[in-house]
């Protein structure tokens, strides 16, 4: 990119935090929406940290062991995507007490009306008609994960800006009550660019869609993918264009293909010139194939040296703590516990 | 006291774990309330826990400079109404970050709605008309407080009830979901003596009570406990009688007289025979002064010995972490974390 295209700010200093519950392997959407921005963000800024947040993921229930096996395979799905542990830290959340003890903390910042209409309380809440109490306090931690490193930028998606949106006024807060420590963390805007499920083109791709003919994982292997692709819903017109608001499903392919071919999506749809869906599917197949290929072998061959993605994340938990617990020494000085 | 008259249990096993709100130098309620049973208890029990509960306070605004006094303040205090660190470990809780780590984990485990009636939020949140995410999650911190040491007894007010019923709740739960780890812990109901307010006898001893006359601390100089004691509002019969209901301050005098000179209720009304409650007040004073006058004089030396009171709270930190480490331990290896 050219760097007079960069704000300034963005070629000189600032440190980013983002979080990804550990869900297990990525699908599509998670590494087009989110992961392939945390590969080129670690090569922006001088300090990166990426974080498995496992203290996030029990807000909803998880089986024990399938929880373990998740952490190391998004380890390793990260690292494959291009997550680099030399130039960010990649860590577990709950290896960092500071994490919890500065939510406690935020928490008594924080009103109990101020979290009401957060969305994630919202969504999930009423999925399940009941939600605990992690989960309606599941932004106080978040805003902890991000001040706990004096965060200046957070790349988040739209539905994520209320949440950064307390974090700030959490740093503010503190700021006013304890004397100048946080500064106010930034809102990266990821790109829009966003993948619909494959069977209903009108509701995000997602891990917990019951249908699996809806997701690609980034470690389906080419057939499965061929056919997921085959059995897209698209519409009745056979010539190929973008336009999501009256051709979804159709358009989500292009939006896909141009990511993975990465080309732009005028040139997706002049490649797919004089072709009707059913071939145009067979080009978008073999971008997907392309480049997920050797994304799924490393994520294979990661998953069978367990001891070395024990390691990488050991490294990162450690340099994460040496960060975080000066500031939480700093905080727990302001409030008063020493 | 007779082995016989112990119950069993009493005498053989289990874990005792207490807390106390850093409020500094404690009162006449604190003292008669809960600090002397704690003495008692240490005595009873193979292994006790004492907390100098310092995150709890911050659910209500406290100033830093304030907040570190009083916890100093309160260690001396313990140490001088007879807590002996060689019997109870005695600590400052948010030293042990695994308080908080615990309990952001059992929040998990928490509806929202059970808390709603929990008499920490209805009391305090109605005070100030709204209420901090941390005191209204105050019980789950509470209960991570008593299940992280694997307390077996907890003495408890009858005001804390429903909050240990809340820690025997998560017990339960933590143990159904991911098999059997912690003990329910049963409740020492303390005494039922309770110590009123010298200036309004229907309401408790209170710290934050406004009238400075309405409360004996246990630092007071003898001439502030005789004055308090002259002021305390009785009624308009001369004879002295123990009739909480209809004679509630002078009533307050002889529990607090019977306690002072741990003589029987009976024996402090027998000595007051032929005083009216002019000449009794002096007799209660004199009983007063005599209790607290060698525990004021050790907290104030203690208080000129900070290094010391630091050693004796960075012990019991260390051998707190070293019972909660490995519990909680145990606990991220069945949630999943590792």
């Amino acid at each position: 990119p050219d760097k007079d295209t960069i704000p300034h700010h963005l070629l000189t200093c600032g440190r980013v935090f983002s979080g990804i519950q550990p869900t297990g392997v990525p699908h599509l959407g998670n590494y087009l929406g989110a992961l392939e921005n945390w590969v080129a963000l670690q090569n922006r800024y001088p300090s990166v940290l990426y974080s498995i947040v496992d203290l996030h993921s029990i807000t909803q229930p998880q089986d024990p062991t399938q929880l373990r096996t998740n952490i190391l395979d998004m380890a390793a799905s990260l690292l494959a995507c291009g997550v680099d542990p030399e130039r960010a830290i990649l860590f577990q959340q709950s290896k960092v007490s500071e994490h919890a003890e500065l939510s406690w903390i935020l928490g008594c910042l924080t009103s109990m009306p101020r979290l009401r209409h957060l969305p994630q309380w919202k969504m999930k809440s009423k999925l399940k008609n009941e939600g605990s109490v992690g989960l309606y306090t599941y932004p106080v931690l978040q805003a902890a994960d991000i001040l706990l490193y004096k965060a200046t930028h957070v790349p988040v998606g739209e539905d994520q800006v209320q949440h950064l949106e307390l974090a700030q006024d959490l740093a503010r807060i503190f700021n006013n009550n304890y004397g100048d420590l946080f500064p106010e963390p930034s809102a990266l805007l990821s790109s829009t660019r966003k993948v619909k499920s494959l069977r209903d083109p009108s509701a995000k791709m997602s891990k917990s869609d019951p249908q699996t003919m809806a997701t690609i994982t980034v470690t389906d292997p080419p057939d499965d993918i061929a056919l997921k692709i085959r059995r897209a819903v698209t519409d009745f017109t056979s010539e190929v264009t973008f336009d999501p608001e009256t051709r979804p499903g159709v358009s989500n392919l292009v939006t896909i293909h141009a990511a993975m071919a990465t080309i732009s999506v005028e040139e997706a749809v002049s490649q797919a010139g004089g072709l009707d869906t059913g071939a145009y599917k067979k080009l978008v197949t073999e971008a997907v194939i392309q480049r997920l290929t050797p994304i799924r072998e490393e994520i294979e061959r990661l998953r069978s040296e367990r001891a070395h993605l024990e390691a990488v994340l050991a490294r990162g938990n450690g340099r994460a703590r040496e960060l975080a617990a000066p500031v939480l020494g700093e905080v727990r000085q302001r409030v008063g516990f020493c």
